[in-house]
């Protein structure tokens, strides 16, 4: 398989990178550049030396129609631009950004404050959430791969909320997030002396993945639902955890919830539900495409808690969207993702 | 004034020799300790080099009822069989552990583990939260200083509550600490190799910390709550976030908690309520006394999001506990408490 | 007294205002600002809130005139235009960047790439090694206050080279130091993600600090060296280490290396010289004016190894800073400046 | 192949699990432990889910003889006893501790603090440095795996001493390490209380590093020297720099070193030298097995400052040690070790 990179400067582009490096059935990947073609990119990225040290490519339609598949990893609203004119082209599209997330444009143009892609374009992606939509991930030719909290949330929420295990109209999503989420632009809000030793809260109940994380409840959970959402930058520089809480059903047992995600996720290799553990962290699935998934009934209050954990560059990113791309191309969903976590 | 410190080696004790060491009102600080008397404290920790070179004293009872203060920063268990002996005995008593701060014994020994101390003496304590109880202060022979989760989640939860603004049936809070609040004894969940770059949830629904914050809110907010109740490790030293939430009444505004926050606390010198901030964090606190409080509410769900911050070691502890002394002895609430924070 | 702060928004402007807060010979300290003036500080920087809720104040000759010291925290240049209009005119002036420090002009264009300021106003100006340099220090108009690293490198040195103990000629500087010291606009050497969990190299042989390493050994030391420096980002936010190496000469003891330091220093409040220490590090000068030193030979190569560690934002800035405007008005070198460390 | 690891708690025995379970070659795995058999293993370590669910099993000769290689990553004096009796019984011994690599027993007995194993056992044993003795560790039972320092200290300076263009008689090694070189048993100096936000030295001059590095150099360099050598422990967990400093002999420029290293290594695939890096760092080479080296003449001084960077867990421990099983059974050397470095 020939890849096209869009972006691959960006964090989601360094990681499809370091991944598909070793992923058995690619043959060869291009990186394309708006900004910086024809500059040697292990000189920008010195860590890529022997690895790649080809220059950046121009974006050039004629180049990227020869790609098996082609991965976008810019900005909000490059895409919108980029991957309609490609469509039933030839290559498999990828977009790692939150351009054809949404189903609904005007949700789109309220919290990402741009013009939506065409209804059309919108219509034709699949929404890359893996383990919920892989029949329709299979066919597709344009995937919006999922934003990094809303995986997390999703695959964590969505077994209980369609069992009908706990009241969805009382979601509480508690979520934590590594720097690197931010991105690869410095600012004040990554930077090392203000973010070092430290615990911000931010963009209170104003994220733009809520919009996201209420679409797939609907969707996969088939309940209508309006959440509770909050961020925090944690400082580290992977990791996502996302704590949520809802009440219970009546009757309902933690055993009940457990049993539920463990039936939902039996086939799907990437999740891991854990039960009896002192602690959970975002380390044990460090540079991994697992989601781990924790939960817990607070028999005083009838409350669920309910813990996932992943890397936010891999399962919230670019592991997930190369999940996608083995789906759609027929391969074992794991292949080039069998990297065991770091977990020191 | 003579003050006597109980449990120096530990992180308590040593943030009380930090701040009492410009308190313009100590003149002598005598620090005692069961297992190292005789040992050179500035050998132990060459930081104190030159401000501490005396020795360890044994604990002694006779040198203890001729100090003014005793502070006791002790394992659980500890000041329980310790500062009975001590009551009326002279010395006012500052407890920075959790032995007296529970008014029911039967929960102290479910939470706890441990046999309570007496009725008696834990009738003669005061809940330390000195915002709220200066009066009860002010005339005690025992202090029990809150714990840090409670001091952060009390001083933002209770105005609300005691106003009937939220629903307090309804309230969860996600916290979050710095790795000090686990001590200085060495462990799993405090090596370095897996504490850094990781975020970690722990006893889940099983702190011991809850009664604490459902007693406190009962005494100061006039209502019998549950609460569900999480907590978190950040991969940093000092901080405390606690994230609260819960639904607001019927025509409650944003404003309205915001105005509540402020008239109660305006004449509180370490409560500082802040609106208009795109982020919120535990820095802005560091090495401070200030508590900070941040409140908004999410018009989609009628939720509040209610924030504080705190340091852990200051106003979580060894501040709080200096807060309570000046309070006690007729001193301007703030005397030695005036660090500004250490943002970088 | 009254105190004008220029570039308070920068690091060494935010310490000294946290060190002169509670300065008790400090009545008034003002803020100025040619970028920011009007707006009020604390929104700036919430952590001030309750501290410093006044606006920066423009840049005014005739308000600064009227100030007992002034102090400039600014990028290299600016000094040199603003200083000497106001020498001789009233306030004593410290300048915390480089402009004044290099009493050859010459070397300050070749390391400093910009032009420098008169040569009439160097000569007006004395060195701030405070230990080094008390008598010129307590009359001058103006105070270059060193560069971090130069400080813990030549209180360290200095008395070792002027004692002839060890080879000058040989010097080896293995310079680290904190995030901090490249001060806070965000770039790529300071972003969290590329800079936690990270250890980096930079400047080798080029840092503009080398010819004031030289100019305060020939100055102090009295030997003409050419040293041999190189500089490292550690991941943390507060603190330097400098590790120097140099042959001892003939028959020169690692005793007689402590007792010359301990001798030099025996006045200097600020300065501990230890031994016997299983290891030695930067948290044991946290947040103070501290500067730590340890010193060992190695006898199977007879090298001694010289280790300092300050704060590089206290007695690397804002602290010496501090430190020199108290010589300058004749109060006791360490008012205002005995923070305990923030050993945790 | 069949692989047995002996210590596969530690963090040695984690990486070699993390880059084995994706050897193309390495079919079986089995942990042994002395302390924790029967207990399943990813109980302890949840990270490992669904990838090492069998519980460890008891060392056992019968069983480790089937093996066709045993690592074992224990603590000093553990092979000495372990690994005799398996020598020439068939599987390959690769030893990450230190109790085979020094070929004078005397001086294992003086700085390690014990019982040397017999000349005989050390005699059979090959220094594991690869690029350095690829033809001893081809056909050697047993491969005396190096030290994590002594890995970057070697690479870097042999080539540089072997062709005589730096003086090695004054070289001066200033190491620095992340935590996760100090194991995974807590302590003191891995508290992350106290080494958070801190820079420590250790050791000077002590380290049991340091006649493996003068052996190393004597071996492969052909010259006896004296070094000194420092180590410091920095706040993050994973990697190693080295900067070493030395004299460079008469008329010889930087891009000799530059030349020197590059022919040296031409057909390595694991080193990569590089020039015109504005920074050098730890990060570039994060979990993968590349040692990275920069250096670069002080014109002023006629030194040169050689810095490499290693992964201390990869090079420096597991992943050199499958670099030498690679390299035993002759497969390509870059077998199972094609890990793209984790930047961010």
């Amino acid at each position: 398989m020939k890849v096209g990179i869009i972006g691959a400067s960006g964090y989601g582009g360094l990681e499809l990178i370091r991944l598909l490096h070793n992923h058995p059935q690619v043959a060869k990947i291009d990186l394309y550049s708006s900004s910086e073609e024809g500059k040697k990119f292990s000189s920008k990225y010195p860590f890529l030396t022997k690895l790649y040290d080809r220059p950046l490519e121009k974006i050039d339609y004629d180049q990227l129609v020869n790609c098996d598949v082609v991965f976008a990893s810019t900005p909000a609203g490059v895409t919108t631009e980029l991957f309609p004119p490609l469509l039933d082209k030839g290559p498999r599209l990828i977009d790692l950004a939150g351009d054809f997330r949404l189903k609904d444009p005007k949700l789109y143009a309220h919290w990402y404050g741009k013009s939506p892609p065409s209804i059309d374009s919108i219509e034709k992606g699949a929404y890359g959430l893996t383990e919920w939509n892989r029949d329709e991930i299979r066919n597709a030719q344009l995937i919006a791969n999922p934003g990094c909290y809303p995986t997390a949330t999703l695959l964590s929420l969505v077994p209980l909320v369609k069992a009908r295990l706990i009241d969805a109209t009382q979601i509480i999503i508690d979520a934590k997030s590594g720097v690197s989420g931010a991105g690869n632009t410095p600012g004040r809000m990554t930077h090392f002396s203000e973010t070092n030793e430290n615990l911000t809260i931010y963009k209170l109940h104003e994220h733009q993945h809520i919009p996201e994380i209420e679409q797939g409840i609907r969707l996969f959970g088939n309940e209508k639902v309006t959440v509770t959402f909050t961020t925090h930058l944690i400082p580290m520089t992977r990791g996502i955890m996302t704590t949520s809480y809802a009440p219970v059903h009546a009757n309902v047992t933690e055993q009940d919830l457990v049993d539920c995600l463990r039936q939902t996720y039996e086939l799907s290799p990437f999740i891991r539900v854990m039960t009896d553990v002192g602690k959970f962290c975002t380390k044990q699935v460090y540079g991994s495409n697992y989601c781990d998934i924790h939960v817990k009934v607070d028999s005083r209050t009838n409350r669920a808690t309910i813990v996932a954990v992943i890397d936010n560059v891999v399962k919230g990113a670019a592991g997930q969207a190369i999940q996608n791309m083995n789906v759609q191309f027929g391969l074992d969903e794991t292949t080039g993702l069998t990297q065991v976590p770091l977990f020191i």
